[in-house]
């Protein structure tokens, strides 16, 4: 047996025994010792590092550790094995994503532009943002000896007339605390709860003084969960917060996560990871930053990827991974906070937006509602960029989607240097041809040195290496200069800062591998447009709308997009970012009950399209990785300029 | 500081640190350190015995500890107050309640006698034992890549075709397991649920053989715990059992206990007392005996007073205590096994029994409804003798009811030496007029040594000290002999069994003090019937039947119960046994929905009398505590014979 002792940066060391031949990062997964793995532990994102501090392991030296940095300890947890007692620093990488959460300025207009676009869009498509949840003051005579009634016959008799309903429904946890609640503010209280069918369900009992009832809508994206609360009544904005999803330590993509939930104990630590870890501290804070208390929230909506639903529901996904690609739900009705353990009123139900297959899922389909789409005569385009990228195309009359597993490289995934669009990242950049010096825009105030570069930095960097004719229509580089550097392997590089000029000390660059693992995913893209709408029968020309979502952020240029051969060479002014599409729609489903409604027939009528196994896929993936594409007709204005 | 240690029969001692002059009792409840005291700690019961083994404690002798008991280090705990480092020996009997817990032998055809009596009277009255649970196995088609139709639509559509029904549902915890449940199993599974409204509601998934849905019939006394396991499907009993209600450690009666739960964390404390110390070791021990999982109970009913609804679900019960005695609720909906975290199918409804008032609860509403009275022509006096007395009085056309404050001593709370009904209970006795000398019956197997005296016991004795002019209409004796003894203060009592015939080493007797309990019971049982009998204008001859149900057990002699001025002098007749109706009513709303909704209506139908402000009422219960009454023309057939 050997002991191995995790130092983990801001926390509690944690020993744990366990035999020679170990690998470090399972073991520190077994007893919950967080350390960033978005590849899952097969070596190629180099983001699991560790120190040694005493001791040995087994490992390798790896690209993404520089000879200095073995030599000081640094090692890839996922290739360590244990060989005898050892301590290993564990970076706080891990907690990032936590204390990366952030709360959003509503009095800025453009935060709040895409809620407001979405609720006049769905209004002009007649749909209403009305629901059926209340808040109302009831008073009651106090029982004496001459009026013995029950506490729950006198609060019913009261709140039936308030509201002039039928019959009022107490459940448990209400009813639980009606005898103290009514004395404890003189039998005046405020009561929380929404009509039904039969009359009204009492979902709280508060101090009269407690007025608000709030709605929480929810975007669990594969790398970030964003939530916005609502007044309910109002409609007003509350609050607006993200985080990074606790789940990326089971790695950044779906398959991982399924891989790791299929584990004994996943589902529960996967579900944990999210809900625990990263959905309730976020309902905490907003429910601070917005003063009301979490029981006031009544109403959930929830729009995620199929995956991302079952691991939130904690439903075994494995059947999504594997062929047949069974999702054990598409819809899910009467699911509620308590359900969940959710941070809310635990009779809040929780809608979550319908998934309509293995990899096309709720965030598409609340999307889509708020896209406005599925009411327009254009044929539209609506391309969702997150962790996987998803196509919608069609109009009022029909819709078909499909899924295309294009990999994190638009959210910095899968690319050495690559980060998401926080403080530090390169959002933006050109190059000039002669010179190859890169201008570069940076996100954060100003003075802010670069970190990385994120997804619409990215494009742009691709799309003026190429322009320049710095690296060809393979991704090699073919120009030497000062910038494109190579290893002892010859692999090339081009270097966007320099390390004395970065933020971290360290070079931030783009290599080959890097533009390999982006041409892939760009080329995943197209390839799912091209046969989305080749399944029916119709071309490039004949697309109206383009509308561009997902956290790949505004900064997306669509010329640069154009080039590169990842969306299609459409006129310019077809295409719009509209922002988070997926959170927009779940704001409309937490708000509205006509917009829940809608959003379950928007997915009953959109046909979904599996690509893996659809002919002719592969041929047409195969042929867009190359910069544009192998037929250069189908990008008349992609430029090369040397 | 001081520190105590209980050091705990058969289990681990506890340590704790305390201030000098703390109580003793107190002191063992705040670390839950289980020691019995009926009384609640006013020394009166003198059942909270502890032994000093180390240091000391100030504790003034009383009257249930013998000299040399003190000697011996033997205290009440109750009454010790903490003056430095000691060590307690704390005897087991606290965890008696939990060790008592027996199962019946269900092939004795005494056991099943009340559960048929009730359902063929049930019958007679037009109330058919038929419930909407349904247990069937469904067959789905597996999915493929030609049909990859999500794991709920594929399930819903295979049972809605099995069942004929137009919509499923399927709850939360079902569908949770839905993917690996139907995978485990091929395809082909066993499905428990309930016929809904709208269609069917889904309970449990589960292996094709595990046929058996089952019910469970709860009757919380304050004392004891009976429960019963029905077969839904078939009506057969499957099992059945009990055990003392675990809040006994509370108080025996619902006043003390109210007075613990209104202490902070109380309420959690008296709940965790019945249902995770007391019902849910019950369940398990059932459905162990019967062969079945926990997860196929999937009705459970409860029949309980007022308070220990209350303490069951876990709502304050401090005004039903204090005036004017308001219940949190009379009859409560849509209560699950979830809610109360009982061992059950959590979605499984719990039905209770409703309550009438602050001290008529649903023990008598179920009794009411087993003893068919509410069906009757002839005027019917029901009777339910349990740790208080409840009184119900009517027929079809009207009925009344009020409860007496009679204590625990039927079931031989508050009697030095009294105990409940089971082995080594003095059960009935006869005294020979001349010399004295008792014959006893004793419960248990030959040659069982008595041990104490149980309620019908007790009756007997009473009504023979009585009738052989040993003790005179006050109940103070006025005979000398052999087996009339007198303590040095004077006080007086019969020896049943002396010191070396009894199977602890302790004397058998009754005092004084004893007798004038007992007397002050029996006269708030006779007064609450006369006085409910003035409430509507009628007299004792107008009585056609008198049903006794409760634990007092069918050894009660009703000749002698008469005899000491307890039951009306009513022809011996008129006067039936009719056992634990309050677990007959339980199976009775478990197993038919009719009874269920029947239970509802014989309660909204119930007149409740409020008796402690009542006029008139004290005067008649002042006029009770004499043997057999003060106006002894009440009683023609009552003997004193010397």
């Amino acid at each position: 047996m050997s002991k191995v002792t995790f130092q983990i940066e801001e926390g509690t060391p944690v020993c744990v025994e366990c035999n020679a031949g170990d690998n470090l990062l399972e073991l520190a997964r077994r007893v919950n010792v967080a350390i960033d793995a978005p590849c899952s532990g097969n070596g190629s994102c180099g983001k699991c590092r560790v120190k040694l501090l005493e001791g040995t392991v087994e490992s390798p030296q790896s690209r993404h550790i520089t000879g200095e940095e073995y030599e000081d300890g640094w090692r890839l947890a996922c290739c360590s094995r244990v060989v005898g007692d050892c301590v290993v620093f564990v970076p706080d990488i891990a907690s990032a994503y936590q204390s990366r959460m952030k709360t959003a300025d509503l009095s800025s207009p453009q935060e709040v532009a895409i809620f407001e676009a979405c609720e006049q869009g769905l209004a002009e498509s007649g749909i209403h943002f009305v629901n059926r949840f209340r808040s109302v003051v009831v008073t009651m005579t106090p029982p004496s000896l001459e009026d013995t009634m029950p506490d729950n016959e006198r609060f019913s008799w009261a709140l039936e007339e308030a509201l002039g309903v039928d019959k009022v429904e107490i459940p448990f946890p209400v009813m639980r605390s009606l005898a103290s609640k009514l004395r404890e503010h003189d039998f005046t209280v405020r009561v929380k709860g929404v009509l039904t069918e039969a009359g009204f369900r009492c979902m709280e009992i508060s101090d009269p003084e407690d007025r608000v009832i709030a709605g929480a809508a929810i975007d669990i994206g594969t790398t970030t969960v964003t939530m916005v609360l609502t007044d309910l009544e109002t409609g007003k904005l509350l609050a607006k917060g993200s985080s990074g999803n606790g789940q990326i330590r089971y790695g950044a993509d779906v398959i991982n996560r399924i891989i790791q939930q299929s584990r004994p104990g996943g589902r529960k630590k996967l579900q944990d990871a999210v809900i625990r870890e990263t959905l309730n501290p976020i309902l905490v804070k907003l429910c601070q930053s917005a003063g009301i208390t979490a029981r006031s929230i009544l109403q959930l909506s929830v729009a995620a990827n199929t995956t991302m639903n079952h691991l939130f529901v904690g439903v075994d996904a494995e059947p999504v991974r594997v062929e047949p690609y069974i999702p054990s739900f598409f819809s899910w009705e009467d699911l509620t906070a308590h359900d969940l353990k959710l941070t809310a009123n635990p009779l809040a139900p929780v809608r979550i937006a319908p998934n309509i297959g293995s990899y096309v899922g709720g965030d598409i389909t609340a999307g889509t509602l708020a896209s406005g789409i599925w009411n327009m005569e254009e044929m539209s385009l609506f391309i969702d960029l997150g962790t996987n990228g998803e196509i919608v195309f069609g109009n009022r009359d029909f819709l078909v989607s499909c899924a295309c597993s294009a990999g994190p490289a638009f959210e910095g995934g899968d690319i050495s240097c690559g980060m998401r669009a926080t403080d530090g990242a390169i959002e933006a950049c050109e190059i000039d041809k002669d010179t190859m010096e890169p201008e570069l825009t940076i996100i954060g105030d100003e003075g802010q040195r670069a970190v990385g570069i994120c997804g619409s930095g990215i494009i742009d960097l691709i799309s003026e290496l190429f322009r320049c004719g710095i690296i060809n229509a393979k991704g090699l580089f073919v120009r030497e200069g000062r910038r494109v550097l190579r290893d002892q392997h010859g692999m090339g590089r081009y270097v966007l800062v320099f390390p004395q000029d970065s933020e971290t000390g360290r070079e931030v660059s783009i290599n080959e591998v890097d533009i390999d693992n982006f041409i892939r995913a760009k080329g995943a893209v197209f390839s799912a447009i091209d046969t989305l709408l080749q399944s029916v029968d119709m071309t490039v020309d004949m697309i109206d709308k383009v509308y561009v979502a997902g956290g790949i952020g505004s900064g997306i240029n669509m010329k640069n997009a154009v080039n590169i051969g990842m969306f299609p060479d459409v006129e310019l002014e077809k295409f719009r970012y509209i922002g988070n599409s997926s959170l927009a729609g779940a704001y409309a489903m937490v708000m509205s009950d006509e917009a829940a409604a809608k959003t379950g027939e928007v997915a009953a009528n959109m046909t979904y399209l599996e690509l893996s196994t659809y002919p002719g896929y592969m041929d047409s993936f195969v042929a867009a990785c190359f910069l544009p594409h192998t037929d250069a007709r189908l990008f008349p204005h992609s430029r090369q300029e040397c």
